[in-house]
């Protein structure tokens, strides 16, 4: 039932002229902070923006025509709906897509624009999950699995042949871990082309089963948040990985702002996992290493909120409260000296309310743009060498 | 003076394993909008973030021997420090970067993590260019033009080769216009190579003078903010260009969004212009078009702002403030009913002061995610069907 690198090749022939090959380039900035040659894998620029297309195209690519004609269902909150989506308008197929209704509004009209039926199905994945086999069971229509399928795997396994072609020496490749169909798929194939490739697999730290995890919260990482790995994917990774690491949700968001900063690149929190363990120094060796980048269909509100969380925790962000006299010019002269030691203040609010404030001060909280953490500690001294209370509050 | 077809392949040859060939890639959404095939040279994957390493790489490969040891300097608040810097040290020529004192921490960083000298001199651009030529003068240091060069325009001009190479049938190529050094480099390269492709430029309304305005204002476009055309550029693209449009700040911040949203590629002001230019039907003709994402250099911090701000222009965030009655379950009411109509709350805010409330009302400030400016309207149309006063205020 594991697909063969032979599957996986035939599998790439039903990509050609439909996904792409996504580019693999090397990260300066990461290879600088890591002490080792790092690659990245920019899966996220693939169509609809995550890997899963290649699985859903290969699925649907080896149905029957009567099962074609009866369409096919999918349960996803995120990239596996969109993907079979797309590939059922890709190749002529019927689709619906049941979601749960509390699902990101960007996803339900990205997922619609693609042609397929979107249904919004009770409160939770499972919800949706069993509306979708309810309705397949009822019309006959083919149920798309997000990963426990070996014609999902043999497709992503294509991104294997492709890490093939594209790579030079690497001692490592860094996979994300949900499912497990994607690095399952990887694993088959370096395996055959690369044996002495080692393969280590990412999962969010807050749901971790393949780390050995039992119990489970949100992440940052939801295109990864699995908590049942499949039954065909769980012993190839078992057989196939040096090992499984797991990356807290913190560390997530700060790997997708280097990667928003440094290399342009979109990733989401399941996408940007590898590069967070690889920063946390989680990856082992020295040698070489790539870095599957899975996916990039993060909610641009999520990227705010992600961005400004990154920013604060580097300690690009400084917020901080103080007071200064209530006199003229006073705030002025905070703020030049400030501003002398090289931060950016965009940002000056005030309260003239409060207990901790004499009548004669001015409360203020100031955002300021700062270096690193460094300076921000080395900005708060300063503040209260010349005198001023200082709260750090972010 | 001009440079020659020749003499940008020769350029090309000094940009081999220097600078990347970046993809291009074809965006289902922009077609889908414009009703044309829109392809994307993604240019902000390139080193240090934009095209502007081309001509960099391309003047210092130029230098003797003499002048390579006397070094470069460059003036700049931005790319072209980056790139300049970048270059230096994959050359092994020593480089100073004169800055305005007010440039952002993040582009004096990466410039500074290239290896390069960094100056802090004056307030303005203007300033920190005499202040590089008097150093340059002092020391017999090489001044780095960012566009009136012929070498960088040699360089800028690659990118026209990789777009004769990666392109097939296409009609227009839009090139973002600022001194016009890339835009004049590719306009030699297709002229010769792709004749019948015609060449649109685009400038930031509030900094046009190739379009004819005479009148200046700061942009979030600022890698094209250049009020002064180059005595190289100018005739090359007076020659060779259909026709120069502008577009304003409110729609590169859209195009930003959607570039980030629909192709996971972080673009600056100045790279998202033409995509911008696009959406606004600006861009004559039918056929299928090329736009080039010059660079992808946008500060965090700016880009959560943009982001933001297109978010509420499309339509995406709705902020409303409206008012309950004090009493326990009205605030839940009116949320369960907004939650109907497929909006998200993703912010409460609550102003229990204020002239207009009423002893037994709390003002609130709604913050939503909602699908469309429609969706909008509809919003706020049932709110007040509903009895409650909305006011929106973003």
């Amino acid at each position: 039932m594991r697909p063969t690198l032979a599957e996986i090749r035939r599998a790439r022939l039903l990509l050609r002229d439909v996904a792409r090959v996504t580019p693999v380039q090397g990260s300066e900035t990461l290879s600088r902070f890591t002490g080792r040659p790092v690659l990245l894998k920019a899966e996220a620029l693939q169509r609809t923006g995550s890997f899963k297309v290649r699985g859903a195209v290969v699925k649907l690519g080896s149905l029957g025509e009567a099962e074609r004609r009866a369409g096919v269902v999918a349960a996803s909150a995120g990239n596996h709906g969109q993907a079979v989506a797309w590939a059922a308008r890709e190749l002529g197929v019927s689709a619906a897509v049941f979601m749960p209704a509390e699902a990101p509004l960007a996803k339900i009209e990205a997922t619609r624009s693609y042609g397929a039926e979107v249904v919004l199905a009770g409160a939770s994945l499972e919800d949706a999950i069993a509306a979708g086999r309810e309705r397949a069971e009822r019309t006959g229509a083919t149920v798309v699995h997000p990963f426990d399928d070996p014609a999902v795997v043999a497709g992503q396994g294509t991104l294997g042949l492709e890490l093939d072609e594209q790579l030079g020496e690497v001692e490592r490749v860094v996979v994300p871990v949900g499912g497990g169909g994607l690095c399952a798929g990887i694993a088959i194939a370096l395996g055959e082309l690369r044996p002495d490739v080692r393969i280590v697999g990412v999962q969010a730290a807050r749901c971790a089963p393949y780390a050995g995890a039992t119990e489970f919260a949100p992440t940052i990482a939801d295109g990864i948040a699995v908590k049942r790995p499949g039954l065909l994917t769980r012993p190839i990774l078992e057989d196939r990985l040096e090992t499984v690491v797991t990356v807290s949700d913190g560390e997530i968001a700060q790997a997708i702002v280097l990667l928003l900063e440094r290399t342009k690149l979109v990733v989401e929190g399941a996408g940007a996992a590898g590069v967070a363990a690889l920063l946390g120094g989680r990856i082992p060796g020295e040698g070489p290493v790539c870095v599957v980048l899975s996916g990039g269909n993060i909610d641009p509100t999520m990227l705010i909120q992600v961005a400004r969380y990154g920013l604060t925790r580097a300690g690009r962000h400084l917020v901080v409260r103080t007071r200064v006299p209530d006199r003229p010019g006073q705030l002025a002269r905070l703020l030049t000296r400030i501003g002398e030691q090289g931060a950016n203040v965009i940002a000056v609010e005030h309260r003239r309310e409060g207990a901790e404030l004499e009548v004669s001060e001015t409360g203020i909280e100031l955002t300021l743009l700062t270096r690193d953490e460094a300076h921000c500690v080395e900005l708060l001294d300063r503040m209260a060498a010349w005198g001023y209370p200082t709260e750090r509050t972010r």
